[in-house]
């Protein structure tokens, strides 16, 4: 297993782990755990793969991908609840997955395209795709919307592998790197609550106030 | 017409069904019960064939697939309001559907890579992504969500069809007791509450009061 | 550059706007400006792009739709609080982007496929899913289930496109009567309430009350 192989397995894993504290969160059955936890570790994947070219997708030419995601499932289900807060641990999750993927999608797009900001784009997509989708399932109040930075975590990654990569740095250096500084961005975030001013001006009326 | 085809074209016309069920409870209009059974009917089967690399996806190739979609949205136009309880319809189509694609997104994924997981996976995906489309665009509460068992119904009806084609049953029994699984198993829930029993140390407290 | 790469361009851009004015209206920071900004903008051509198997996608092939996206949504940033209604604005830039994107997904559509059905399908579906993905994502009520009329707009460019290129017009004609009719429709509707009356028999009942 190549060092990008295993980021991508560990970015699968915590990030069917955050599918399946959505279940628990839920209360939905077991089925519901395995398919919430299948549909958050590689939705990113997925989509990175189908706007690359990339097909069939990674876990159908390699389905442990998906035994990965069914393991964490059942993982969850059976410890979720000595976690004092599964949302808490859910977002803690969700920023190592969140790290892992800008790379991991920053570097196939780059592979495969040679174009930095391609790269970066699909590094970001890669990495918040899941998270979205999870919380579209789950009627979670999703991650992009949430005061704290987010979106703007996974472009750090993603763009400090890039450049790293574009200096020259091996493969290996130039990821570690890019995930140390997404988590760190992240991670800042959670704890201290790190965000950028948001757009002031005022909130939106609600449609029917408007036309 | 293969028999696999008219399992297709079957599921097609229920999913597209639901959709314009799902539309007339919203009371939109003529194109919103066209649209809506499109996206319903041929979703599942777009997303198969995106996942598998199978492009253009088939009702690029087909189009006689978007000929039913809208003749269903009519037909469910002109009728829907002689059906004492859409949804209870709704359900029953969809549970129709539910058990066609996962057999035929199966077959189709066992055809193209020989891989008995990566075939259950797609039967499963196949079966439920028109059905969650459904739910997200008409903002109804989504299926998943749902008590009673579905997923796993999909997951039978995959998995039959996977274990009795390994044990080289022909295509059409094959895909013949894997349909009956799968609407049998749904059936069932949608009858009788068939449930596992859901998880059920706590429901998730708002992340508002957990950061 | 051709006219229809410049209505690719216009498209995306118009549509980066509105995805920008959900953004402000959901007072979000820079980032997250840029990211719905992006996803609006090149959703529905990704999509359309997805369907017909033209990967990798159009974006991946030319940044330069990803600049578009990131300068519309720093325009948006900085200018949207001088707007008296953003709803209002970015109703109308959607019904610009709908127009173009009708027109584009269609000819995309008959050029690779041949089929006017399946060009029609595919206009529709481009000019329709960034905002049907917008919607979602930033939590607004979705177009598709305003009373107006919406994607029959799309269809009418679509519809008119297809047929004047069946009937030997040049491609810039074809397309520019096919925008202006497409914008035509959605702006009477946004002007006038043009509406086909609703599917009328009666509302669905909450699930909780049929079950």
């Amino acid at each position: 297993m190549t060092p990008l192989e295993g980021l991508d397995y560990a970015g699968v894993a915590v990030f069917a782990a955050t599918g399946a504290l959505a279940a628990s969160r839920k209360q939905l059955d077991m089925i519901g755990f395995g398919f919430l936890a299948a549909v958050t570790g590689i939705g990113g994947g997925t989509f990175r793969d189908l706007i690359l070219g990339e097909t069939p997708v990674f876990w159908v030419q390699k389905p442990a991908y998906l035994v990965v995601c069914v393991a964490m499932a059942a993982l969850v289900y059976f410890t979720a609840h000595l976690v004092e807060s599964r949302y808490r641990l859910l977002l803690w999750l969700d920023a190592i997955g969140l790290a892992a993927f800008a790379v991991m999608g920053a570097a196939k797009g780059l592979a495969l395209t040679g174009s930095p900001i391609t790269a970066i784009v699909t590094g970001m997509m890669t990495a918040t795709f899941g998270g979205i989708l999870r919380d579209l399932l789950a009627g979670e109040p999703s991650v992009l919307m949430r005061p704290e930075i987010y979106v703007s975590a996974a472009l750090t990654g993603a763009g400090v592998f890039v450049a790293a990569s574009l200096f020259g740095a091996p493969l290996v250096v130039a990821s570690a790197i890019g995930v140390v500084s997404a988590f760190a961005v992240r991670g800042g975030a959670i704890r201290f609550g790190w965000a950028f001013s948001p757009y002031r001006p005022r909130p939106g009326r609600p449609p029917e106030d408007v036309m």
